[in-house]
C-alpha cells in the first residue's frame, strides 16, 4: 500500500476569501503577529501497489480531477504504508 | 517572518463524504488502485517574529479557531521565510 499526500494551494495571484476571513478572525482574537493566511487542501490517497509509473498516475489524477490548474498549484509526497 | 503550515485532517473514526465521493470518482475514471481518499485542510500562516513561545501560540490558534478537535486532528511545521 502506498500513501500519497497531495497539497493543493491557491495560486499566489488568486484572492483567498477564506484565508482573509481567517486572518481577520485571528487578529481580532489578539494574534496580531498573523500577517497572512492561505487555506488549501490536503488530499490523502491510499493506493494499492501497481506496476506502472506512479508519478505519472498521480499527476494525471491531479490534472483530471483533484486540482483546478487554472487557479491552483499542487505538490505531492509519496510514502509507503508499512504492514498493509 | 515565520511560515507555519498547519495540516488539519478528519479523525480516523469520522466519515469523510468528500473523500468517499473523490475515491468513487477516481475509480470510475479508471484509477482502480485508489483504495481510500481523505480530504483535509492545509492552512498556511505567515507570522511576524515575536519573542513569545511560538509553539504555544500556534497550538492556541489551532484549538481556538483553526481546528475542531472533536472531529479533527492537526499537526504543523514551522519554517523561516528568508528575505522578508
Amino acid at each position: 500500500m502506498t500513501k500519497v499526500n497531495v497539497y493543493v494551494t491557491l495560486r499566489e495571484s488568486v484572492v483567498d476569501p477564506q484565508g482573509i476571513a481567517t486572518k481577520d478572525a485571528l487578529q481580532t482574537m489578539g494574534y496580531s503577529e498573523v500577517k497572512s493566511v492561505r487555506v488549501g487542501k490536503l488530499i490523502e490517497l491510499e493506493l494499492t501497489d501497481l506496476s506502472g509509473d506512479l508519478d505519472a498516475r498521480i499527476k494525471e489524477m491531479c490534472k483530471k480531477l483533484l486540482v483546478n490548474e487554472v487557479i491552483e498549484d499542487y505538490r505531492y509526497e509519496i510514502g509507503e504504508v508499512a504492514g498493509k
